[in-house]
């Protein structure tokens, strides 16, 4: 009996544990939350859904569809799109909402698209790669929201002015503080949903300083809004890309910044959640492109994500026969010392790993501005030295164990010097081969590493078999 | 002499074209200025020096910084340090401050230090990793400082107490609008230097709602706070991971959240521009870790790096005699057929850069958090049809140049079959280990590219050796 309760209160305590667990999540959904969804989904208890949805953020909504598969979320899509926040689609990653939006029909996604802000209805529009199908979109709006969006189009991709939203505050520059306040509560209303400084302008509408709000209200109200404001200002191009929109904000700590035009005319501003968006995807994306995934694809299909996915690895293929050439050419060598054949995977898998992490470093450098022309050489020559201290150490450590294990001293001081001359390349051609592509303007991430290991396996099997055939055959 | 104007005008252009290349850059420093200065540091020609300074902000002085190498670095800082806007330190990389602070005196730190706000200051002090010489200049600090730096040290490392600012605006509940501007403009010099938000706090000095300022300015001056303020607030626990505080600012979008202690009383807040820098620093943090580089090393000597880097090594190390000890078993089948030594880096890196690319997409989304628990079997099934349908393709490739290449059909087969079984594997394992990792709470990052050349290479080894032995021998 005594046995028996304490299996209980241990039970209970699991129950418990399990459920702090949960608890855990100070946001998000938990996974047996969405399991609950799909399941009454799946057996259509309309009112379960409609509870349950009721419940959740714009941003849980989009974390739950980008969660359940394919069927499920056309379930949901089709039957509760009605119940849901219009900013759950600006939630979506592109990709999901490129494969989500097709499904819905036009005038239904210009309804959604016709309650966001002019920033985010753009940002949907330009999500969708179908041309006649935005157009037909387009076709349901306002007048007003379609102007909006057609000069938003008409800006390069990527651009500042495609990040931009187009409702701000401007107020011309002889005005009072009190003035400036009077406007803002008298004109309540059409005011843009959230602003954090007021930009001032001259009568050309060119934009001559900003006023932080925080910055405004503790000021007196006779205050002139020329003396209080800061000519500091960043005013953003409206032609420039994002990358570079991006990494200005974080370079300056900016919280918003004003867009121009060619004529430095006040057209927009770009407030920091946006550009967060963007500096989390340019950072995630180098990841990417380093192994030779061109864009994220986890809600593709089977085919189409093999199908991206074979390019590099068709790029891969020639290398590798490359390789195997150079291999091929000491056939002799190999057919009389085997041996060879089973240390070649350590001299190209050493190579191939230390040459990577030069290479990681170096794209990640260039990414946060700290690697340019200006120490680019001292980079490339402190990694080539980094190679030849760690060729020595593993040189040396490989040398002796191999030389161990095939009885054969030789043989070690091969595959020794041949990993002191792989490593030094590696570190060298790891570091030198993003600066090069971004000295020439390109991007360093993307097929940096098929250059590198091309290098480190054709340079390391020529040395470590080279060498082989002189001091072995 | 036509001919020679005509020269002369095309010189003329290419000057103004390399120019323009410089003016490109919208912000940052050219190459060509910093060259300037470090010629000016080296010939000790402390007027340009001093007008060159005084053109840069606070984080184009870091760049500068960053850029030159390590002796023009201590003349800048030795001769300049007096002229710097003590923000410059705080634009820094945590990785260069470790190298630069400590060589200044503990009491120069401090007097930087205290012009800094209270988050900003906890920053600099932060990253110092010398515990004594944290405690020396803490020393020198006013009480004030001293107190608010030696309550943020209390909180754990990278956790929201650490990230917060400790000066805001709270305002009792009770109050009306016209009150609290009148407040504001009294208290304006005691506030802090930015702030976006107004939190309304009740008598226990819990947090009830908040009150973004753009809400403040354009409501009524008879209005009660109690009325206006928002109530879906976002509190965050002090104790509160910095990654799981950047997630929750870019999921829902905020500016700038209030941090709470356990009795929920307000104790500081984060505003988005410190998120940012997490934001990204975790991103970049993703790609290093993936590839065996604990951390950024850009400025460490050669020595360090070489054994930072080297730890990785050396576990690579271990897996590539793994895959050594398999290809030597299969000795006697090598030397029968020496094209297969020829082939193994084909069998090789297919399956290791397929493995990887499975690899970078499920990190990502797991960083991301579009992958979880909910998701996890889906995306490993998904990218072990990636792989087949790629082994599919590239196996039949293979297979076919290799059997035409050494006039041998079976051994076309063989390395078909291994090339299938190998991608099959790699888009497994590929996916699967890092959700694993993720399950048992490891980060999903590091090391896992090591368990996954560990298996690609090992059983891609014994799958195209192993029906090698059985087919062709």
């Amino acid at each position: 009996m005594v046995d028996e309760e304490k299996r209980l209160s241990q039970l209970e305590a699991e129950a418990d544990r399990e459920e702090d667990e949960d608890n855990d999540l100070v946001f998000g959904l938990s996974d047996r939350f969405i399991q609950k969804v799909v399941l009454a989904l799946r057996e259509d208890d309309r009112q379960t859904v409609l509870e349950e949805l009721d419940e959740l953020s714009a941003a849980d909504t989009a974390e739950l569809i980008s969660k359940i598969n394919d069927e499920d979320r056309s379930t949901l899509l089709h039957n509760f799109v009605e119940k849901m926040d219009p900013y759950v689609f600006s939630e979506l990653s592109w990709e999901l909402r490129e494969i989500i939006l097709p499904e819905l029909p036009s005038w239904k996604i210009a309804s959604i698209i016709s309650e966001l802000e002019s920033d985010d209805a753009l940002d949907i529009i330009q999500s969708l790669s179908d041309e006649d199908f935005r157009h037909d979109i387009i076709r349901h709006l306002s007048a007003k929201m379609r102007l909006a969006l057609q000069e938003g189009l008409s800006f390069p991709e990527d651009s500042a002015g495609r990040l931009m939203q187009r409702e701000f505050v401007a107020i011309p520059q002889f005005w009072t503080v009190g003035k400036t306040i009077d406007y803002l509560r008298a004109a309540a209303d059409e005011l843009p949903e959230d602003f954090f400084d007021i930009f001032i302008i001259d009568p050309a509408y060119r934009i001559t300083g900003e006023i932080p709000l925080n910055r405004l209200v503790r000021a007196k109200r006779s205050e002139k809004l020329e003396t209080l404001k800061l000519e500091d200002i960043h005013p953003i191009p409206a032609t420039m890309d994002q990358e570079a929109v991006a990494q200005l904000f974080r370079r300056e700590n900016l919280m918003s910044a004003p867009v121009v035009d060619e004529e430095d005319r006040l057209i927009g501003v770009i407030t920091v959640d946006d550009v967060v968006d963007v500096i989390d995807e340019e950072a995630q994306e180098d990841m990417l492109k380093l192994v030779g995934v061109g864009e994220a694809d986890s809600y593709k299909a089977i085919l189409s994500t093999s199908f991206l996915r074979s390019r590099w690895l068709a790029v891969n293929l020639v290398t590798a026969f490359i390789a195997a050439a150079i291999v091929s050419s000491f056939g002799a060598t190999i057919e009389k010392v085997v041996a060879l054949a089973a240390l070649m995977p350590i001299v190209a898998g050493m190579g191939g790993n230390a040459g990577t992490q030069a290479l990681a470093v170096a794209v990640r450098a260039i990414a946060v501005r700290e690697l340019s022309g200006a120490n680019a050489m001292r980079t490339v020559a402190k990694e080539c030295a980094v190679g030849f201290v760690n060729g020595c150490i593993f040189g040396t450590l490989v040398g002796v164990l191999a030389g161990l294990w095939f009885q054969n001293v030789i043989l070690g001081l091969v595959i020794g010097m041949a990993l002191i001359i792989n490593l030094l390349v590696a570190g060298t051609f790891g570091a030198a081969i993003p600066v090069i592509l971004n000295h020439y303007k390109q991007d360093p991430a993307i097929s940096s590493s098929i250059f590198l290991t091309t290098a480190t396996d054709c340079i390391g099997f020529f040395a470590f078999l080279g060498l082989a055939t002189i001091f072995l055959t």
